[in-house]
């Protein structure tokens, strides 16, 4: 009985990502959907991540969070559009939530569309929102435990990017077993170095950016 | 109707969780939740609070995870009982899951029983599994922006452990903040500041958890 009523929510959660999906296409939208576990830096890496690619590529924001609108006053202090979502309680996003928000984005404008999901290692995954490709950060000090305990968030994305790298020399966490572990649950999965405080790897995850999207425009 | 339904799921949990409630106070246990988010050190606390108090407080432990069992066997590793459940893709331990690995524990044996929930840092608040009292850890390279974000957790827990201390001096986050606005949302929290990995602020946490053990004792 309980089961039923999850697979009609997520039925029903598919067919409106599609809906999604549909809008942001008919645009020549890139649209990611970025998770990570709270505090791995989602905002910090948005915030890198507009400043590198301004004058390339237009970035508009969905910011998704429990309560509040710390985040979003953060991005849109750069000058690009940006919707909160507060999801009074809910632990991810749904593709309801993001149709909703669409109607306050100039679509028609932008070239990429992230939107920052709920920070949680779980729920987000099973979500699909209607985007191209889901992104994954995970930040050094959770450690190399992760890919093995929470894997079907590494095995949903496209992308792995491993966040505050300028804090290996004082955590116990070791990056080659995160990429390896990662690798072995998903062979296809591009993975990425940064330290969103340095500004050590962002180009490289900028620029695959870059061609992801023109690949993602020619074959619409 | 979806909200009839989780609240009929809900209810169901927190009667299995009265009666798991009813047998902890049977054995005179003191039962701990322990919540966090994935990767702020609930393992690691673990172990340094079993070898501080090991002559003074007979522990046992039941280890939430998604999948594996790497925790449980550091855990075992110490010559503490121990039980693993595995949730297959549930992102929070419920009373159900706990009544079951209650079978496996010599509840007898034991004066403290800590449950560490799986790494989340919204849903298992939710979720009462028959505890005395919640505590939850939250890693200072998280970030001082979490109580504001995750309110919650925050105000259904008893204690804070604000674990990492070490690594104050390389990250951007304010422990005060987070010490004043987790106050904010509870004045009854009780808040430690701690590094599983110096060692620094374990034993306050641990003569307050022998207190409280103290004084639950008595009152039962």
């Amino acid at each position: 009985m309980k089961i039923n009523v999850v697979s009609k929510i997520l039925e029903a959660n598919e067919r409106l990502a599609a809906d999604n999906r549909k809008l942001f296409d008919s645009h020549g939208l890139l649209v990611i959907n970025l998770m990570s576990a709270p505090g791995a830096g989602k905002t910090t890496l948005l915030t890198s991540t507009i400043s590198e690619l301004a004058g390339d590529l237009q970035i508009g924001v969905v910011e998704g969070d429990i309560q509040g609108t710390y985040d979003a006053e953060q991005i849109g202090a750069l000058d690009v559009p940006v919707v909160q979502i507060n999801t009074g309680g809910a632990c991810h996003l749904d593709a309801n939530m993001i149709s909703e928000a669409l109607k306050d984005l100039p679509l028609a404008d932008l070239d990429v569309l992230i939107i920052e999901n709920v920070g949680n290692l779980v729920c987000p995954a099973e979500f699909n929102v209607g985007e191209y490709m889901k992104v994954m950060l995970l930040s050094l000090p959770e450690g190399h435990d992760k890919p093995l305990k929470y894997p079907l968030m590494f095995q949903q994305s496209s992308a792995l990017v491993v966040n505050k790298m300028d804090l290996l020399p004082y955590v116990d966490a070791d990056p080659e077993k995160i990429k390896k572990d990662a690798l072995s649950l998903n062979p296809q999965l591009k993975v990425f170095e940064v330290s969103c405080k340095t500004g050590e790897g962002i180009s490289q995850w900028t620029e695959w950016l870059k061609e992801i999207h023109s690949i993602h425009k020619k074959n619409l």
